[in-house]
């Protein structure tokens, strides 16, 4: 690992040498939105009320790109204006999005190549510490939004997407558990997915098959999930993040 | 890596918000039991007294595989029952052994696919807040217990395995000083591994022989570990995690 | 990762309850001192006044290597006396350097292979606590200096070496913005890289230039860099850490 992070971590314990700081991940792909998107997305909910979530996954860095801040209802969302906040902080409820632009409140002799720890750590570090998050910038009506959580209906069926391979191997869909109900999905589903159509039955746990069998499930996000149980589904059906998935009930 | 740790830190940080949360590691391989307990009992003896360990190695999770909370002299362990815990726990003197049962101290909504983050972290942040481990479940008195720190001894021999390869290429054994001490073992050792046979002096320290020359020595965990100065000893040898190693006095 | 670094924290927090621990890094290439240097000089001035750095990059561990605190004008500094640590001080001004000798200030039953968690974390423990540094052992006046810094001037050039080259792929040199300035770099600049010759423009962000474009920037840790918008600069020039660079006005 770069030594990026800890110099984001000095930055806010410099600033607000009480704050309690957790790793996500940084295991991001380089520049893969989606990904970062969803790892928040899949976190955020876990963490206590006020929380302050830093993210950075910015191949728009250095250029005119915005920093924001979101305030929900459950804290705040600090990084790039790029989609990479919005799928965590709508599941919280969007209150209001603001521009970070008061240099005021940036590290002093900013680089403008590292803003995760020039701006964005800064901006967490002060609103941890009771910053009104309109002392940063301006209000942002119209924020970049993600386009990778959308899914179509079509003859019966859920077109979505591969949005996240975990380690194991499980593929994890952005077909929520609301959107496999419109289909009809109950015991089983039907899936077309990289040229392959699949029948599987829908199991609450992945080890409720036998050994290298595999199984579908909503897993513990809230998305349906293809795994197979003590192996990789991912490898099994050769599939890749951003992928479609075709899903109705079988 | 994967959002899971974040999210159970975040759930323990709900709970518990004064809650201080130290890594070991999370590079345990996939369902290696056997690391994983290694790696715990590496590491508890340096923690404060009073410290709850959790850990999840965990293949059988969603089926009928039992969580636990093993109460020691030191402090507590919390995981699954399938012997991970049991080595680091031993080491410290084990009192009692609960299920954890009580939904009262699982998150709400509890998935039957992550129990790290739904059962072990919240009955962790609730131990470390004081909740006495018998309001969890029922005492336990037959654990499942790990088998991999067994040892046989044979001719003047001990036959053992290699319980871990770290990451600089050393590899540790599961011969602890005691056992290596039964079979007059003292300054040099002959070993019997993959089907190689070597005779080695016992050093005190990595740098005690010149650079690439092979040796043995008790490392800092107590285990006899073979190493090469400078160099990566498990790839000299060819040896992984598993396999049996012969032992006695040179 | 192997239990090592936890087994650190858990001998700081034992002996110092309310520590903040924060990683800067752990995928240092094993016994790069020049790489463990780098990222901690690019880490250290973003932390708070007063911060106890433990680097432990240590390829002498076990010899006659001494253990060292390095006092500054911001902090201390802590681990093996063979150049980690002074590329850091010296950018905060180093005001003494003691031997840490004692063994009162030792972790008990000292094993002779891991100072990490035996020498350097509990000394590291007690300056962070307050212990005044000549209690841990006698004043050094000749540390072991390091050499990677150094460049030369030949015939309006710069000649220095690649000091790291990091996960994007960006190629950091040991020239840093005033040795830059001495050859007058202004807008464009000459380099010779691995029998290469290459005229960059300097640009002030990555994103200044089009995707897959080559550019050439004083980086966020006031060395010159070599970039790719986007892309994998060590890769586009098949360069790795140490080797040499020549760099003039263009």
């Amino acid at each position: 690992m770069d030594p990026y992070v800890g110099e984001m971590k000095g930055v806010i314990l410099t600033l607000h040498p009480k704050a309690v700081i957790i790793d996500i991940t940084h295991e991001i792909s380089k520049f893969n939105i989606t990904m970062g998107a969803f790892a928040l997305a899949s976190a955020a909910p876990y963490f206590p009320k006020g929380t302050v979530h830093v993210a950075v996954v910015d191949p728009g860095v250095g250029t005119k790109r915005r920093a924001i801040v979101v305030k929900t209802k459950q804290g705040y969302f600090v990084g790039p204006d790029n989609g990479l906040l919005l799928l965590a902080a709508e599941n919280q409820g969007i209150q209001h999005i603001y521009q970070i632009a008061n240099p005021k409140f940036m590290l002093k002799g900013t680089s403008s190549t590292f803003h995760g720890r020039d701006v964005f750590a800064p901006a967490a570090a002060y609103l941890a510490k009771g910053l009104k998050p309109e002392k940063l910038g301006p209000e942002i009506l119209e924020p970049v939004r993600p386009e990778f959580t959308l899914v179509k209906h079509k003859a019966g069926a859920v077109i979505g997407r591969i949005l996240h391979v975990d380690s194991f191997g499980n593929i994890i869909t952005n077909v929520s558990r609301s959107e496999a109900a419109k289909v009809g999905i109950k015991e089983a589903v039907n899936l077309k997915l990289a040229d392959q159509e699949l029948t599987l039955k829908v199991k609450k746990a992945y080890g409720d098959t036998k050994p290298n069998e595999p199984l579908a499930l909503i897993g513990s996000r809230g998305y349906l999930e293809i795994a197979v149980n003590r192996g990789n589904a991912a490898e099994r059906y050769k599939v890749k993040t951003g992928m479609e998935v075709t899903v109705k009930s079988a």
